[in-house]
């Protein structure tokens, strides 16, 4: 197989491996169709996340089952899939509970930057599309196993929904999403966060009622002007550092929510703020999985179109531009074909 | 006026000032029936918080209405009234969200453990009884003022309804209250955190069905046990420091609720560990306003008893043993009576 290897700060690989092989009988091989750079994996990329080893990397996926072990019953090869960045088996009571992505039996999924794919515990983690999809529904499905399922998630653990008033924190793909999600809620008020006019454009095409391009105190600022001083009810927090946090929980009204699905770095949250906040706070790593088949559907009727976050396609043997542009800023998401 | 000035660490007298007089046509004069002293008090009197000079103290409140301003439309003087320790006017946005302890113009309340106290914003922040009750029922009318309106908001904070597994942090007057609040709303499964008998006593008295005496991460790997490895669907947090709010954190299952109502004192929380713990955490001061007519109906009715926290009742001359008893955990509570 062929795919990414992380060997330190600003240093991704393409390189040769052996194809994976069916290990355990749960497992599935799949062909990748696409796989992409998530703006987490670019704290590996700057160093943040030291990583001790070269690392095959990457963690979204879709693609064709090319073989399954004994025990898999619900997918088949030459069908497509699509599986979340944490694989579950999607029968003990966290994954019941609908926190897949906290299963007893949980697999953080990594080289999925890849060309080919070993997915464990198979049944709970893949779902297949109706049928083999036309190209250009590619990249709207690979956004489902990761970006879009977390935009979707911050928005459902805000509990947004018609009549409220949203407010995003983050322009990269996941907060782009989230907007989207948030659309889709129902949600009329939508504020999204962003002082990239590429990024402010995308934001409006899916959604956002208003844009708001100061950052900290004066953002905050900014959103208690556009609702009365109250604040949003709900606001999506889809970065990972202190000052964004803070800033989210800020803009959020007593009693609302604050819901962060950005891995977070460097961040302590002060106690007796946060209590005198009245802020309700949910968030974790997305439960991708619990909202796969309702995003497959969305996407499948076309109801909604989140691969437009893709601005940047390379082939796959170019990913090292792929994480060099998002690292610059200059692209919001890289796919990637094999 | 006749009360309890707090000195410094350890020093609370008993003294006399001039009465209080009505200043904003919006304030109430009330004689007080019954007053207390509340387990944050303690933070003050232990020298956690320290205090810049003499400070007239108590913030627990119900009594008879004496006076009111030229503005006062909904209590008149006569009526036996109960107050949340934040003013409130009742009408600003937060108030009608539910959140009146985070009202635009609320004020928090001092000089309560006295035998008149001057009430701001008395229209919306006074709830009258439907007659003035027999004396039986003041100590129950009394704990509405806070530690029960708490203990309810801690419980409705966190979602607590039947078929919901309950565990409760804290064995003070919020946390066994907490106990009645869950067993009230329908939970049949209450897990109460005490090592105290008197207090494990009261606790079953409420409802618990369990007791758990470890601490710490063994109390946490207790409440595992007791639910099948799950965790549980809410943990009422009622301490506020960091031990116990982790604790109560990595007691609940994922997507379960953490509720916490004791003002935090020296908590940090790591970002990236509240993150993957998947808890949704909501706390704050509790807007007891909310729950005022709803539980002094209950009282009414003596469909609940919560004056049974007062395990220690005094003369208000006696307002120093008051403090000591609690401070030496040789009282759970300590009402006093001018």
């Amino acid at each position: 197989m062929r795919g990414a290897v992380l060997y330190g700060a600003g240093d991704v690989r393409f390189e040769e491996r052996p194809d994976p092989k069916i290990v355990e009988p749960t497992d599935a091989i799949i062909k990748i169709s696409a796989t992409c750079v998530c703006g987490s994996d670019l704290w590996s990329y700057r160093g943040v996340n030291p990583i001790s080893e070269p690392t095959p990397f990457g963690h979204e996926y879709c693609g064709i089952v090319e073989e399954v072990g004994g025990a898999v019953k619900t997918v088949r090869p030459g069908q497509f899939v699509i599986g979340s960045f944490f694989a579950s088996d999607n029968t003990c009571p966290h994954c019941l509970a609908g926190y897949q992505s906290s299963c007893q039996h949980r697999v953080l999924m990594g080289a999925a930057q890849w060309n080919m794919l070993r997915v464990p515990l198979a049944d709970g983690t893949l779902v297949a599309t109706p049928e083999v999809p036309s190209d250009d529904l590619v990249a709207s499905l690979l956004t489902l196993s990761d970006v879009m399922g977390t935009g979707w998630f911050a928005a459902d653990a805000a509990n947004v929904k018609a009549g409220k008033t949203v407010a995003v924190v983050g322009d990269g793909a996941v907060g782009l999403l989230a907007v989207l999600s948030a659309r889709q809620m129902g949600s009329e008020r939508i504020i999204a966060m962003s002082r990239h006019p590429a990024r402010q454009k995308l934001a409006r095409e899916f959604g956002a009622t208003d844009i708001v391009v100061e950052r900290g105190d004066q953002g905050v600022a900014r959103i208690k002007d556009l609702t009365k001083g109250i604040g949003a009810d709900a606001v999506l927090e889809c970065v990972g550092t202190e000052e964004s946090m803070w800033q989210a929980i800020h803009a959020s009204r007593p009693g609302g929510t604050m819901a962060y699905v950005g891995v977070p770095h460097g961040v302590s949250l002060d106690g007796q703020a946060l209590f005198f906040s009245h802020v309700r706070l949910h968030g974790g790593p997305a439960p991708v999985r619990r909202y796969l088949p309702e995003l497959i559907d969305l996407v499948w009727k076309r109801k909604i179109d989140p691969g437009k976050v893709f601005d940047l396609k390379l082939p796959l043997d170019q990913v090292a531009e792929g994480y060099r542009a998002m690292h610059e800023r200059r692209a919001i998401k890289t796919l990637l074909r094999p």
